[in-house]
């Protein structure tokens, strides 16, 4: 799915939900473990109950990982369901980053392998380790900008020259491709680097964890952030997919989603551009 | 296997040498492919071949993903191998970089589920990204510090402050843990950032790519690396394990892993310390 077609369906639903399936062996209900594939059976009741609300998916690898092969199946299953349901956008959240044929062999494996519409990449490393994956000219690369841990003081906030290091990264890499390839990931605790980011780059979607469980607040991201195609997808996981963990999990997981999808489309008719 | 461990064995086989594992389903012999297992089958040759000579073996991740859940068995099946033989260092290449849970789970995956000894993490997140890898205080944690590929220009050496970037990061990084528990990763192709890294870090071990394929020259990385406990870990990849695609890919890595064991033994005798 390209940036039009992410566009269209975020307009039809008037939702930039991104609904993060962080899903965790040790959270999910008991009567889905005894099942052959738990982390599969999970994912799919969750998508069939938010589908309507969301218009993607975010999968973040270390939950399959851990997990061994098994996981990777479970995986693999996953994504086949959403490419199957159709019309809804796919991230792996793999945060990957390495160079040659190694960073190469990511990208073949996310977006040909497994058929990810977008993956993280982690820019640390360059240029080079970012080019493989916009080969792609159909796929979005989603590159770490801002994250929202406490930790991106460390690094990514440093003054380097006049600029803040994720400044600078996000600055150089918006030569590398268009807003067509390329999003950013920036935290939702912090607006106003939203801002900043967005007057960086006016026409890039940006990926936004932290609204909810990590203490985002969603009408400052939306001040600080959207555009006029919307520009933004925010990701809720454990608010979502945890509301229950009982066996009304798929049910309660839908009421949240709907929930937020209700406060994204007040959101859009405060402003009346989309 | 523990720093104590891994300079006992460097001095017993007088080598410092890692093997990457950098298995392409597209490079190894033909006759292997009709095999269930190529990339195991391949590994456990190449192992056999060459573990008289080597320390370590590095398996980058991105060559199993590309093969879906079948690469993951083949990943799990290696390093089981590998753990199984005894007495050699084992290394994950992922460059995984993450934070809360998923850090913690990448950890768990790597260093719990799989067994690895040693895990390579980016660290441009921060400290709370590399955190969950340090609890591990049996496992080595290894940051990329700075890498041998031409983007390693774009950010890792920027100018912040009055150090570049990746000198920042060693230097920081070197505060959140002992050298019993991180090393870094520092590109051959820059001795003079290997001397200037090792200036920073007196006491870690360095990974080194970049000798061989990549250009890197093992005199001049052992001129500026090589510390008391050696304090380095070369990694050689496509030079060893394709030295021959043909049926006699196994002997002929075996030469290439013994050509570099003998120049390794002749910068100990020079030096005579170790």
């Amino acid at each position: 799915m390209n940036r039009t077609g992410l566009a269209g369906i975020i307009k039809k639903k008037q939702s930039f939900l991104c609904v993060g399936l962080d899903t965790d062996i040790n959270k999910i209900p008991e009567h889905l473990k005894e099942l052959d594939d738990p982390l599969f059976e999970f994912n799919k009741a969750i998508i069939d109950s938010t589908k309507d609300y969301a218009v993607a998916y975010k999968l973040n690898m270390a939950f399959y990982e851990i997990m061994g092969s098994k996981g990777w199946i479970s995986l693999e299953k996953t994504i086949k369901y959403l490419k199957d349901t159709g019309g809804l956008f796919t991230i792996a959240d793999a945060k990957r980053g390495d160079i040659g044929n190694s960073a190469k062999y990511y990208a073949k494996a996310f977006f040909e392998v497994l058929g990810f519409d977008a993956v993280t990449v982690n820019p640390y490393m360059g240029f080079d380790t970012v080019a493989p994956f916009l080969e792609y000219n159909d796929k979005f690369t989603i590159l770490l900008g801002l994250t929202s841990n406490k930790g991106s003081s460390d690094f990514q906030m440093l003054k380097c020259g006049d600029k803040y290091l994720y400044e600078d990264v996000i600055t150089k890499s918006s030569g590398w491709a268009g807003p067509d390839q390329i999003m950013y990931v920036v935290g939702a605790t912090q607006p106003e680097i939203i801002a900043k980011a967005r007057n960086l780059v006016p026409g890039n979607f940006f990926l936004v964890p932290g609204v909810g469980a990590q203490g985002g607040d969603l009408a400052s991201v939306c001040a600080a952030g959207l555009n006029e195609q919307c520009g933004l997808l925010v990701n809720a996981s454990r608010s979502i997919i945890y509301a229950s963990t009982g066996g009304n999990f798929a049910e309660k997981a839908r009421e949240a989603a709907r929930n937020m999808q209700q406060q994204m489309e007040n959101e859009f008719k405060n402003r009346s551009f989309i």
